[in-house]
């Protein structure tokens, strides 16, 4: 079976596939039989697969020198609710591809390496990237009582649903002495690759969100018999905070900021009644981190003025903050030189996305690898990566990772 | 039993009484049990009940001289979610408590009277007031199949659901020779009694809703990866939009338009895709037809013109567009006599909440008495009406009742 035939079936475990694209969510039974999925493709690769207290997926290489620490690839599949069948999944399966190829080549390899599938990439519970943040230690046993999906499932009971026992999970945690490095193949979701003609992004550092949750609270009136300068109307505050917030955002000096509202819950929820609660849920990003803050706070601050103006209660809460962070030089180098063996056409650039890799930049070296994404569109049925671009981002994966355990 | 234990005894039919108020949506298995409950009271108060095709139900008394048209009163028990114990059952439980007194006095009636409880006429299925406007033979069976609540859930389902057969609902309409007035008693749900210190209002007029429903169509991009300037956010267009709804209706030169965003949907609805798409269910109001006119198109051209400049898609579809309606002066002078012969503080207004009445008022003569409702609270679980403004309410009905059944 090729990598892309792999990449097709991988796309069948699908929650909705009547909406066009792919559903599949953390935790959920049909994540739990994709995990079955890859773990099988692993197998037939020639690596041993085990699955750690949190649910990440481990494929192991035995390296020549098992003492040294180890390399580390992979990323994640689960998604977006109906997204495509790209995003993480060429990191998992390229990788699974990647060392296949290594160990059929007959290369010598001094360290083992391990192809790692996070769970829970995708911010089901709000936050995302968790799988990584349990490998580094950051959730304790009330962060997954407190994180809850749309459908108020907590993580504490997807984990259980899952066979996994949430009072285990610091059985997860990584020794960083134990970790040499982690590079993750990644398709771009932006076009940075597509307008330059470039066929490889070698990222050198990552942006990282500041996502924080506004809720604003009005009066729930009849929308009929309600004046309208008698009104404490949250959906309209919500409306005034959101154009502050792509304003700030298009006009922050590092010129690299993003403010976006994806999610937007109201309270009662009927045409002819005045919304009373409004929540929000936005993220910041920027690689720049003093931009970044200047956008988070010039926001708040605007959201307290219009709802001091207009009677509105808010509260802010935070969801995550996490830092921009640098690649290691000597992934970088690999990765460089991994494109050269190759003849590969490799760029230096930013990742304006948010990565497993980030969360784990604190405590190991890491690097990550793009290519290209059509029209850059992700999260979406329309994400597209060409064969041959994962084809040779593949190819360049497997030269760095020889290069990493060498 | 007393018409506020009655009151109190419907509030326990409740779906989501955990919420603090009552939900309690028409054609569910709860809003049937209620129904049950309303019929009971009926058959109780000497009333024959029956139920129509659609739903509705009816308590007759019958009149000395069966021939002659009727009159009918009532109102409706549907509640939107999270709502109050008065709006709707007043007009219902009032009616019974007013008939059943009329027939223990035992004054001559020469006209039969019937007590009507509407199906829906708050709006599950997208448009208010269903039931009224099944009995004016408004609604199509397509209509039945096209209009679905907040899960995808058919009127024509819920109306199977029910026991109903939604082939058979134009049964359900009213020959108008056949009604003589009807008469509406209801909470004011809003502040105008309670400012001026009366304690009825005697309905001239009643404001009624153009609804729209607007759809912008963006694009579903990673809200890390894509620049500012790169994105077509169609939540960001709704959000200026929303800004400019507010400064119309607040600035309409009639003074008494109101302009409400009470359901706002998105896709796909995550923290780090950039919304696609966006709907907005939009409700503007007036008793001035020109003012409200004016209102709804420039709104509309003017999210023509965000839209535009943003690369958005737009969509508008009428969810519904009724005109605004006069009370039958014969009904308003029968209501201006109960209060004198009662000493009842009565006060000339219009309704500017959207009634069963309006609904009625294109083929028979209607009015309407409102009694107080505290702070203007309605839809919320706040809502309240003294027990003796339902009392005074109940009695003016009782006479107004009389003297058009005399």
């Amino acid at each position: 079976m090729t990598l892309h035939e792999a990449i097709a079936e991988l796309a069948t475990f699908n929650d909705d596939p009547g909406a066009g694209g792919i559903t599949r969510e953390a935790f959920t039974p049909t994540y739990e039989r994709a995990l079955e999925y890859v773990a099988r493709r692993m197998r037939e690769a020639g690596l041993e697969a085990r699955r750690d207290a949190f649910g990440n997926l481990y494929g192991r290489l035995e390296g020549a020198d098992p003492a040294l620490p180890c390399v580390r690839t992979g990323s994640h599949f689960d998604t977006t609710l109906n997204a495509g069948a790209y995003d993480g999944v060429v990191g998992v399966l390229g990788a699974i591809e990647a060392v296949a190829a290594l160990r059929a080549s007959g290369r010598p390899v001094r360290r083992a390496i391990e192809v790692v599938a996070f769970a829970g990439e995708e911010p089901r519970f709000g936050t995302g990237c968790i799988g990584s943040r349990a490998v580094m230690g950051d959730l304790t046993r009330d962060d997954l009582d407190r994180m809850v999906d749309r459908d108020g499932v907590s993580l504490a009971a997807a984990l259980s649903g899952a066979g996994l026992d949430p009072d285990a999970i610091a059985d997860a945690a990584w020794d960083p002495e134990e970790v040499h490095a982690f590079l993750e193949l990644h398709i771009e979701q932006g076009i940075v690759l597509e307008s330059s003609g470039d066929q490889i992004g070698i990222v050198d550092a990552i942006a990282a969100p500041h996502d924080v949750r506004v809720r604003l609270t009005g009066a729930a009136d009849h929308a009929g018999a309600t004046p309208m300068s008698l009104r404490r109307d949250a959906l309209a505050g919500a409306a005034e905070a959101m154009v502050e917030l792509e304003r700030l955002a298009a006009g922050s000096p590092s010129g690299t900021t993003v403010g976006t509202v994806g999610v937007l819950r109201l309270a009662p929820g009927a045409i002819n009644v005045v919304p009373g609660v409004v929540e929000l849920d936005v993220d910041v990003r920027d690689s720049d981190p003093d931009a970044r803050r200047a956008v988070v706070e010039a926001f708040l601050a605007g959201v307290g003025a219009i709802a001091a103006r207009r009677g509105l209660g808010v509260e802010v809460e935070e969801i995550v903050r996490d830092e921009p962070r640098q690649c290691a030089p000597f992934v970088v180098e690999a990765c460089e030189q991994a494109c050269a063996s190759l003849g590969a056409r490799g760029r230096h650039m930013i990742s304006g996305a948010y990565h497993d890799a980030l969360i784990l930049a604190r405590q190991v070296p890491v690097g990550m690898l793009f290519v290209p994404s059509r029209g850059g569109v992700s999260h979406h049925p329309d994400e597209h990566t060409d064969a041959e671009d994962i084809d040779r981002g593949t190819a360049v994966l497997r030269e760095a990772l020889a290069q990493l355990a060498r």
